[in-house]
């Protein structure tokens, strides 16, 4: 255990977990991915973990940056080797300061998104980042991986929300930029490298983020459809109606809900007959800066445009806060109840807006002619192109058989996705799930460029390896 | 001249320039950089000069890629030793397609920023980039320089603005990612990279651009304020108001609109007695999605609270399309009308927007403490933190003795723009002018990282030597 002394003298034995005290950090949350490592260390400061990462430099020993633990393409396990550290950012959890008249603040990595979406409204403002795992998931996590979720329509993603960023570089310097700009031309885009880089090039330790004004009214409405098309439709009458009000433009197939609805009896769809047999929905969220009622009347003008052109089939709008909430719990619910269906083959891809339609039906119609019977479960943020395309067993298999299915499976969707100049990685990142998909997919001349990038930033190849970038030694 | 026959025979004759031909595009349009060149080239395609640019690898010689010539740091220009190729993109400019449902444009390098406004336009969408030389500017020009401009507080800079790019690398090979997605997590920020790195990276061919909805109602209002303070109160009140409506956030001192209605009689300042002596003026511009009616109750609330709290003095909210272009006008009058003062020492900074008012005072005290007489004239985005803080001889100095003191000026302005967090070059780039300005004020391991990943992408550094980075020589 010598190898360890510098790393107690540095942080303390407390912070030093080897043994059985590492589990919980050696496995996704899922239960996807398990690895082993040397150490999980627990650094209380970007000093201390500047010192961590110089030793590892200058030992060769890798490092794998950890967050909440709750991504979900293996970027924060490490590999079986046991050759490398882990380092957990949770205890540079640090809200260094809130500016309003600059709207911005500064926070550590290891601060969880709701905390922080909490700290910015007790200040009046508001921090959009809204995904799913916000209870547990942190900053870091959020930026290294650029996470989505529900609001990028109006507020775009993480690297959208970020102003700047406090690293440490793979040879253990401290990169300050925390100015809290909104103009910076001094220079090469580096917080954009970092962002979304899932911990190859560095570790981002704090970030000023961007603050908005709260909305005084939020509201919601559910519309049921007959098409993905006439859903794109409705977006083009919305976006020019609501402008930049419409912070959320969800599409939702009929089978989801009826997952939802079958799974937990107290929640229901707010439609009957006809209308709820529709094959999909569309959950709109408008955020006001006047009222609740001018809310409510902009979304009424809206939707009655839609009805008379006759692309919206039936319309709910909440009445109150508490069925906004109700409408926005049907869609959250899905992933859970996805469950009812068996397990899936998941897909987080992104296709532009105007080939959604196109895309649907041919994959749809490709994976029925191979697999016949299979569920499709389809629903994401149509507002940003980004549809979670997954499939279940349905009739004709069982959920083994439709597991064995999966590289088959991949390379119908993915080959489509290619086709559509989609992505096959919209929201989630790479991690180890998607890394050796990259080079089917991705233009070469720009994963030559990363791999370049990888080598300057990272001389040593200590940072995360195995993540991201293919495997080129196969 | 056998040197260039390789690029006749690639680009023809006519698009090869030599000799007296060459003038317009080796001086830079305020005629304050000129250089020599080998050639200047005007490639009519990607490939082209993708083939122009292998040859330039192969035979180490300089590019130096210029989009409409409009840049205010000599970023286009070439250096004195004739041995560049200048590269023009204006024949790269189609405008290759426009998505409404995807809400994108493909634009060529070469396009004039106005005409992609005005097609944008003619779509039904709006293309929100504005800037002074929008009439002649590129694309390409905006995307190497990261511009910003009067809709940044609503609709960020050109890096906000753009999805995807199409480069040709320092090599010669052609990078593809014009695919036009709003989430793509498969690997490093490469767009970024380019967006802002001046063509010292490679050269940006086309671009996917943002639309957005157009507004259904543009309203401008006047205010006038008696401190700087009061103006980041305002701030406030508005953001909070008007969302994301407030769209434009002006700061401007009133010595710059007395030059302008002295210069332009035919302009006038819309207020008169106390108000016209206010050493602060604030534009506001609010796009609305609903009428101008709206648009007006919205303003008129909002400068109300703001009356009411005794931040602001007095108001005129514009009453038609013409009373807003007017005020527009003054403002856009400022850069002309501050000839009237003489040449001046431009400074164009970023400070947090809460630091603005502490920055102005001790910057205007040190500079007065140390020239006394000189002129102060301040304009800018304040939304953005974005000031055009310029110095003029004033009283006391003659235009000569001024700009001779440029050196401890900028010591001055720019020290204090460090120590307040800012940035030295917050829209207008770092190009010759400010190359050797960086090691005084960036972050020593950002300009470390910018120089190796200059080397990992363009080995041979023959991409527009002399400029962004600074001179290590030395």
């Amino acid at each position: 255990m010598s190898q360890l002394e510098h790393l107690y003298t540095v942080l303390g034995q407390n912070n030093v977990l080897t043994g059985p005290a590492m589990s919980p950090y050696l496995e996704d949350w899922r239960g996807r991915y398990t690895g082993t490592a040397l150490a999980v260390v627990r650094p209380g400061s970007t000093q201390e973990l500047a010192q961590v990462v110089r030793w590892c430099n200058q030992q060769a020993v890798p490092i794998v940056p950890q967050g909440g633990n709750t991504g979900l393409c293996g970027g924060a396990t490490p590999d079986n080797s046991g050759r490398a550290i882990v380092v957990s950012l949770t205890r540079l959890n640090q809200i260094r300061s809130i500016d309003t008249d600059n709207d911005t603040m500064v926070v550590e990595a290891g601060c969880i998104l709701h905390s922080v979406q909490q700290q910015a409204r007790q200040a009046g403002r508001l921090f959009p980042l809204s995904l799913a795992a916000e209870g547990s998931c942190t900053i870091g996590g959020n930026l290294a991986t650029n996470a989505g979720g529900t609001q990028v329509l109006r507020y775009g993603n993480m690297r959208d929300l970020c102003l700047g960023l406090e690293v440490v570089t793979a040879e253990g310097e401290v990169l300050h930029g925390l100015q809290g700009l909104r103009k910076d031309n001094t220079g090469y885009d580096l917080r954009n490298l970092y962002i979304g880089s899932e911990g190859t090039l560095g570790i981002i330790t704090a970030a000023t983020l961007k603050l908005y004004p709260l909305p005084k009214a939020t509201c919601t409405a559910l519309l049921a459809l007959d098409s993905i098309p006439s859903a794109v439709q409705v977006l083009n009458i919305a976006r020019n109606g609501l402008g930049a009000a419409l912070t959320g433009f969800e599409l939702i197939a009929n089978n989801c809900l009826q997952a939802v609805t079958h799974c937990y009896p107290d929640q229901r769809l707010p439609f009957q007959g006809e209308s709820s047999r529709l094959p999909w929905f569309a959950l709109l969220e408008l955020s006001d800066s006047e009222s609740m009622e001018h809310a409510r009347e902009q979304f009424e003008a809206v939707i009655a445009e839609a009805l008379e052109l006759g692309v919206v089939q039936d319309a709910v709008i909440a009445e109150s806060l508490a069925q906004s909430q109700a409408l926005w719990h049907l869609r959250e619910s899905i992933p859970l109840a996805e469950k009812a269906y068996g397990k899936s083959i998941k897909h987080d891809i992104s296709i532009p807006v105007s080939r959604i339609a196109e895309f649907v039906q041919e994959t749809n119609t490709a994976l029925q002619a191979q697999f016949p019977g299979v569920e499709h479960i389809i629903f994401g943020h149509l507002g940003d192109g980004n549809l979670h395309y997954n499939l279940a067993k349905g009739s004709a298999f069982s959920e083994d058989e439709l597991l064995a299915l999966q590289p088959q499976v991949y390379h119908i969707v993915h080959g489509n996705v290619h086709r559509f100049a989609g992505s096959i990685s919209a929201e989630h990142g790479v991690g180890q799930l998607k890394r050796n998909l990259l080079p089917l997919y991705k233009d070469p001349v720009q994963l030559a460029l990363m791999q370049r990038i990888k080598k300057a930033l990272d001389p040593n190849a200590i940072m995360n390896p195995g993540k991201v970038l293919p495997d080129t030694s196969q």
